[in-house]
């Protein structure tokens, strides 16, 4: 019986706030150049108001992910906080367009719709400072039980273990998930947060909590705590679910119980932003999966939707991933 | 019940006769920069006395190999041709000095000693012209079965299926070490020898007839026919036995039948020349083979046999691979 979703994400829903300034702008205001830097609202307030002229785009891992399998033609539900604001509104109208199903009550008070504002300097570099907001309010009354049994998989962002009402709501989920056979994939999203919750990450996976897990190469040694590849790639093959582990420019390699395969990098033009790389190459890596295609070819998937938002500012396709999948011969 | 050797070798003997040259030079003698060339007898006698003031190294693939394994403090014999003359002495004075047996009868007459001319130019680009010589009388008559026997592993080199009576003496060594439990392995050499050789090589393979099989990832992908990586992976995995595949500065992939070891490159400060790489990789893996060292200590091994080799001018290692090893924990 097919489901109406591919997949359902619980993310952040984030506005990106990018603008372009000078290194005055940034000494000006105390900006950390090249690192992200976690904000408060009223700074967040400051800094949006200096960066006049600012592009504003949805986005958030997670949500980046949905719209990148919307680009390539699947369909997908959001779950994810933001308040009744500009920017929540920009958000959700942002999924919207995708013809992403986002239904998440919004707030009407307490923090506003998070946002990270992006100074990029001339040179190309981006000094990011996330301000959470609203995320830190998504709570288990949130969650919308339908759209976890009516998605083939439940997407999980791993940042949301850094609040507290957020992770709780993605332990419940994922126990509905678990009674109406959706699988549950999630992200570890930062070498740091893997390193935080290592326990507790590493017991839910030999639980069986997860089916499909995605790193970067960073993330996974994070994780089990080895600086060698090789042995991470043997913790994992002992998991025995599905691992896609992403390595930059070295391509991927993705793993089940039985199998192992390498994936070269797609190739790319220029890289111009490597930023959102990991969510594309879980957006490709999803739409074949659900699609019951082979690993190895969910693998070339997810390299071809990372090579295309790589090659290009900003965290989303600009390019229709299905019709670069078509020319590929991979849709 | 130990066995003597760890590895008896059967390959080209080559002498490297290397000089420094200008590309003035070139032009003169009509040398093709930056390829390999193959010459016949007298145009070698006339480069030879061209080339004046050269360094004359005792070379070849499988010889190279056994130099590493002898550097980590393995014991081997190799088998190859040379000729009674002042090359052919140069050949088996440099096998003695390792430490390794080598007891092939010297031709009397027939071709002289083979040799590879190398001319290096300024900017490091090295140009090679190889006379085969002796090698092509290298015939079943010159296998010691003791040494077959005495050895854990029978190391074959690819390139000398381009001489038809090497090529039946190898078949028959396979013979050999197949009745007396001594395992085999093979290397493909070159991307164009695979090709050529490709129903052979592969109907052997699938025979049983080879134990370890190595290969860089160019000479995987000709010998499969194929251009992807992940999908001569596979091939290999199904095969079953133990495959060791480099990839340059990709590292290497280990395969058996129930493992696949992703191996990083070892570090290198400034890579000058990378002639004898794969010669030393198989060095360092069939010592740690020959060990039973697990499959991942194996290729580690071999990365940092190949590492050091690919640090100087020269195929063979200048510095104590054992000490080396011994330096990074893997002897």
């Amino acid at each position: 019986m097919s489901k109406p979703f591919d997949v359902t994400a619980i993310g952040s829903a984030i506005v990106d706030v990018i603008a372009t300034v000078d290194d005055r702008f940034l000494l000006e205001h105390g900006i950390a150049k090249g690192v992200m830097t976690l904000i408060d609202e009223y700074r967040a307030q400051t800094l949006h108001k200096a960066l006049s002229g600012a592009r504003e785009i949805a986005g958030g891992s997670a949500a980046n992910t949905m719209a990148g399998l919307a680009s390539l033609g699947g369909k997908g539900a959001f779950m994810g906080k933001v308040r009744r604001d500009r920017l929540g509104q920009t958000f959700a109208a942002g999924m919207a367009e995708l013809g992403l199903r986002y239904t998440t009550r919004m707030a009407e008070d307490g923090p506003s719709t998070a946002c990270c504002l992006i100074a990029v300097t001339p040179e190309g570099e981006r000094s990011m400072n996330t301000y959470l907001g609203a995320n830190l309010e998504f709570s288990r009354k949130d969650l919308t039980d339908a759209e976890i049994s009516d998605a083939q998989v439940l997407y999980i962002e791993g940042y949301l273990w850094d609040a507290p009402l957020a992770r709780e709501a993605c332990l419940k989920a994922i126990e509905v998930a678990r009674k109406v056979g959706t699988k549950v994939a999630i992200t570890m999203s930062d070498p740091f947060l893997a390193a935080r919750y290592r326990e507790e990450f590493t017991a839910m996976l030999d639980a069986g909590a997860f089916d499909i897990l995605f790193a970067n190469e960073d993330e996974v040694k994070s994780l089990f705590e080895s600086e060698s590849f090789d042995h991470v790639l043997q913790r994992v093959r002992g998991w025995g679910r599905i691992a896609a582990l992403t390595r930059s420019e070295k391509g991927c390699v993705i793993v089940s119980a039985d199998e192992v395969h390498i994936i070269e990098a797609a190739p790319v033009v220029r890289v111009v932003d490597t930023t959102g790389a990991g969510d594309q190459f879980a957006a490709g890596f999803l739409y074949g999966l659900t699609r019951k295609q082979p690993l190895d070819r969910c693998g070339r998937l997810g390299a071809l939707a990372a090579a295309e938002v790589i090659s290009h500012l900003g965290a989303r396709p600009e390019t229709s991933l299905r019709k670069l999948a078509a020319a590929s011969g991979l849709a």
